[in-house]
């Protein structure tokens, strides 16, 4: 009897003590956004989806939010920089393999003539990614990419990779982490070199990233110690209509909010959109040169053609402008 | 002032009441496991690995248990409960093909011959297994094997197959779970077809079921509708080698324990146990054929073969009997 007073008494206060303390915290959960429409949007959604006795109400266990992440989460210009890693690797790996001076693509990285890199097809970069992520343990690669991460500097910058993350949309994960949603990260981008920082610097654990991903091999090292290989081998392509396929195979469950910014996007927008109740879905714009980087429907990496633009207005997709929408870039 | 004393007085009431609570409520975590060796190597692996200060204390988020499911967690005798599904699924597109009336390995099937179905071979199964779980939506599939489950029931136990869950690892699962870890099947069995029931039975949601997984195709149905449909293409088979892989792939991260009942768990659990610090390895075997079944190197269905035990033994892998550790095998 003399616990369940206590408890009593502790329901008592906490149920005076927490409202006070919500509204205090989520007066402005997304102080980085400019008010207007696309910012409303992401605060009705969430409402809609987590307020009890809303005819939108999701289920705590339901609440998935997926992110695009080169130019979603954070730059991609003028290179991803998981390609910047994977041509940082071919020239370690250079002196092993002389043949590599005369054999495309890989005597265009090692001409060091960048306008030629910038132009790679996603064929010639996917074949520099093979052989740069393979050959080796899944946790050495982890160190490789860790250690690569501490040094490499991003050309206009001069930072870190990991530090032009765009501080708006960590807002937006935070805001949906405290209410009850999980978010999860479906890149086209290696799972294996994103999951490395994805906790550090969106608070995204490996467990959540969806990436395009390898073929692994189990085998035994030094003292019949287990290990898995990486090797040369595409496992599953996690862009374009791969992403929903990718979706559904990891999570299991179709997302109530998707975040995108380019082509690459689109079928995992449209994917969300496609379930029932209400969805949120949000397509990052590169429209201001000054803080970061203008770019649209020229542009091979990251492209946000006219046709997805059209496809957005149609449906009534938000777009988020970084020109207008967003007061500050970076954290 | 005044919500910080609040504060103060919410910690030292919580301070005094948890503690008692969770005393009370641990008193036996497990109690339809008999006292002895084997349970008490599931209560030191938890004690030593969530008690702060411990050497082999292991951080929350890197808590990861997985469990193998048939013969693991419920009943995979004389079939597997996803092989049995398949079969009744061919009966049911029989009509459609009649050309399997003389096609092995459907003439089989539909021959209703018990003892000569229970003889197919591996690559049979898997073309089985192929056609009945493809060429529908990813949804239409779901709602298939809800209504299959709702009806269908184990020949010898005249129950739902979801009701044959093993009391004491349902159990283990809640201890883990109460203790911060996160348990996930790893299952030779479709991800698609255990992730309908997981949740309902096991309490384990469907981004925390690892099987085997076939293609699926993003397509647009009636209306311009976002559809995934399942393919007949394997696209990972999540068995012996190809389960450190799949947890790899859809984990992430290295599991700290791992239960598993047959040779197809063993690179499971090898790759559980060459992790660093204090690993849990558990096989479940069946020696009890008056309350369940006995079977092990002579069975073609879950085979514990000789050389596995051998390893078990070398290796000091916990090996559960049925017969003597279990109190009760059913809820």
């Amino acid at each position: 009897m003399k616990i369940k007073a206590l408890f009593i008494a502790i329901s008592i206060i906490a149920f005076l003590v927490v409202p006070a303390m919500a509204a205090d915290v989520s007066s402005d959960p997304l102080p980085s956004w400019n008010d207007g429409k696309t910012k409303q949007a992401i605060l009705d959604f969430v409402a809609a989806t987590t307020t009890k006795g809303s005819p939108d109400f999701v289920p705590t266990e339901a609440r998935i939010a997926t992110f695009d992440q080169d130019g979603t989460l954070f730059v991609e210009k003028p290179l991803y920089t998981e390609f910047v890693f994977a041509l940082d690797q071919i020239k370690l790996l250079y002196p092993k393999h002389p043949e590599w001076k005369t054999t495309p693509p890989f005597s265009t990285i090692l001409s060091g003539d960048r306008a030629a890199i910038e132009k790679l097809n996603p064929k010639d970069m996917a074949k520099i990614v093979a052989v740069s992520h393979s050959g080796m343990t899944v946790d050495q690669f982890k160190e490789v990419v860790r250690q690569w991460l501490a040094t490499a500097k991003h050309p206009r910058f001069h930072k870190p990779y990991t530090a032009l993350v765009y501080q708006p949309m960590l807002e937006v994960i935070n805001y949906l982490t405290a209410n009850g949603y999980k978010s999860y990260i479906v890149t086209a981008g290696g799972q294996d070199f994103v999951r490395v920082y994805s906790d550090d610097i969106y608070a995204i654990p490996p467990e959540r990233v969806v990436g395009t991903a390898g073929q692994t091999k189990y085998t035994y090292g030094q003292g019949g110690k287990s290990e898995l290989v990486k090797l040369p081998k595409v496992l599953m392509v996690d862009d374009k209509a791969g992403k929903p396929s990718a979706i559904n195979l990891m999570i299991g469950r179709r997302p109530y909010a998707s975040f995108g910014n380019s082509d690459g996007d689109q079928q995992m927008l449209e994917w969300t959109e496609a379930g029932i109740g209400k969805r949120l879905m949000m397509l990052v714009h590169h429209d201001d040169a000054k803080r970061e980087y203008s770019y649209g429907n020229e542009s091979k990496i990251g492209r946000f053609s006219d046709a997805l633009m059209t496809e957005a207005n149609q449906r009534n997709w938000n777009v988020i402008s970084v020109k207008d929408d967003w007061k500050v870039v970076f954290p």
